[in-house]
């Protein structure tokens, strides 16, 4: 704060106009502007979003996961040549509210795609910082609005597979790639529960030389595992394939697998009420935030949790209790 | 209401007294109190709860789940004589917040454990009634202290694994089981996605006769399937076995990996550490229910909510604009 004064900021219309003509530099201001936490920003936010809102939506989503050393940045270099190759103008975006950008293991690191930063049909964004979650979910939720607002017809959105962002791209995409390493399942220790069931596609990176055998064999591994999972809402049954993007070798695949899922929950219905039912759950999830920022809020509340925590677990009061002691406190201070 | 008087209540110190002592009519009148919405009730439960409580927690908490049709009932009838035999006290209880009781898919058709029935070993309890899930999961969890404080040593909590009370159930016990059939997959359909991982054993049920060798081969197939499951915070690598409850076969094994489990958690402190956890949640789950009625208990505040889910699905407003607007008129009628 203190002494700290944001760029001259443009009208809204500006933005707008230039966000719906493609403008590069003023989507990244406007993404600067959704990304900022300063009151007047958040106004003038709003009013872009509110503009470019219909003009938004004319896209697929696709959320990209996988363990640190997977090869993410390598894949969405080549996944992203293939599809600028196609015609496609393609966003590149991240969630990462763990993340300082010191780590690199996200987007921060613009030099792992070297190519694809240069060219004018890729839009690269690293993650938006942030304390919570909800937070950060809702600033790479709303760039990725004027990125499609902006004529980006394919968005991908990449997290580190580590933590519960998972579920929070799995909320705003419509197609969600798992990457992996063969090595029968070692690797898949810091994949968290829950990430694998939520994939459409399972991709094993690095399936070039040595590694060729070993691949074919987890990706067999996998299909049969994937065969038992329940059957997703949307109809389709995930797929396993492997890949090396370091070699370009099973990139075009992965899009045609994109394409026939679209193909599929295109005609089954699937695709539009997913994307109704992730609009309302994301303004759903938005007002559960809220409603406890209201609560936590109190610092009186706060320290009173502590104590009834201790309580809790020494067992000198119910859970229920514990909870309808502290409710009735948060009541009476509103 | 109108007529409805409840039976005459006695004085929280005679239940307090009679559970601990192991009396099962007042163990039974006092889950009644438990569950009764009655706000007389409610406040004789707290008290009831509050006396109990640190005689409560020394059991094995065990959470049962498979769709209707598995053979849960006969699988715990069979359990459950097989507990007895060994000298346990056990208690089984469900959750089942959409049941009207009448599907008799769960507890509530007693006759289909005829023989546990009459033991006095064994305490069983059909499913609470309750409109949402966490008042319901309040009950039987409650119902559960009770339980363990008149003596009954393993808890077995019964849902019908088709909807979200699996995830309550998990929240509540130590080890969870899955029952299965064999089918290569088929059956779990009926199965929710992110129960199979949640679950620390796996039972094939009904291999017998022709079934036998179906079950082996599914036993096969489950075993490929977890093995690439992320490992567990626990430290146990789930396990897969094949039983029929009805001809007796595999019973045993069940509860001796049972005591694998317990035997690992209580090494690796993940016993202590996980119910100490549960007990925390078990709170925090209630503030947030309790968050939320407080928010979604205003009918301006849902008639509202209807508009805005309208507008964000025809991408007039934005859902993060939407949760605000809602969030601030909340605010402005507190």
């Amino acid at each position: 704060m203190g002494n700290y004064k944001p760029k001259k900021r443009l009208e809204a219309s500006e933005y707008i106009a230039g966000i719906l003509k493609g403008d590069r530099v003023l989507l990244s201001r406007a993404i600067t502007i959704v990304e900022s936490n300063l009151a007047t920003d958040k106004i003038l936010a709003k009013d872009i979003i509110q503009a470019i809102l219909p003009s938004s939506g004319n896209s697929i989503r696709i959320g990209i996961t996988g363990v640190p050393g997977v090869g993410k940045s390598t894949f969405i270099e080549a996944f992203g040549k293939h599809l600028i190759g196609l015609g496609h103008k393609v966003a590149i975006l991240s969630i990462d509210p763990s993340s300082q950008r010191s780590k690199g293991s996200i987007l921060g690191d613009k030099t792992r795609m070297e190519e694809l930063t240069t060219r004018q049909e890729a839009y690269i964004r690293p993650s938006a910082s942030g304390d919570t979650l909800g937070g950060v979910a809702n600033k790479t939720g709303e760039s990725m609005l004027l990125c499609e607002a902006a004529g980006y017809d394919v968005i991908l959105i990449e997290t580190v597979g580590v933590g519960q962002s998972e579920t929070a791209v799995h909320g705003m995409t419509d197609f969600f790639l798992l990457l992996m390493l063969s090595g029968a399942g070692d690797e898949l220790q810091g994949i968290k529960k829950g990430i694998m069931e939520m994939a459409d596609m399972l991709v094993i990176n690095k399936a070039d030389g040595d590694n060729i055998r070993k691949s074919q064999i987890a990706k067999r591994q996998y299909e049969n595992a994937l065969h038992i999972f329940p059957q997703s809402e949307s109809g389709w049954t995930p797929v396993v394939s492997t890949a090396s993007a370091l070699k370009n070798i099973g990139i075009a695949e992965v899009w045609e697998q994109v394409m026939e899922y679209k193909k599929l929950v295109d005609a089954n219905g699937y695709f539009k009420t997913n994307r109704k039912e992730q609009q309302i759950q994301w303004m759903y999830n938005n007002i559960h935030e809220e409603l406890k920022q209201l609560f936590y809020g109190s610092a009186h509340i706060k320290e009173h949790l502590k104590t009834l925590e201790k309580e809790v677990i020494e067992a000198r009061i119910s859970p229920v209790k514990a909870a309808e002691k502290i409710i009735q406190e948060f009541k009476s201070t509103i």
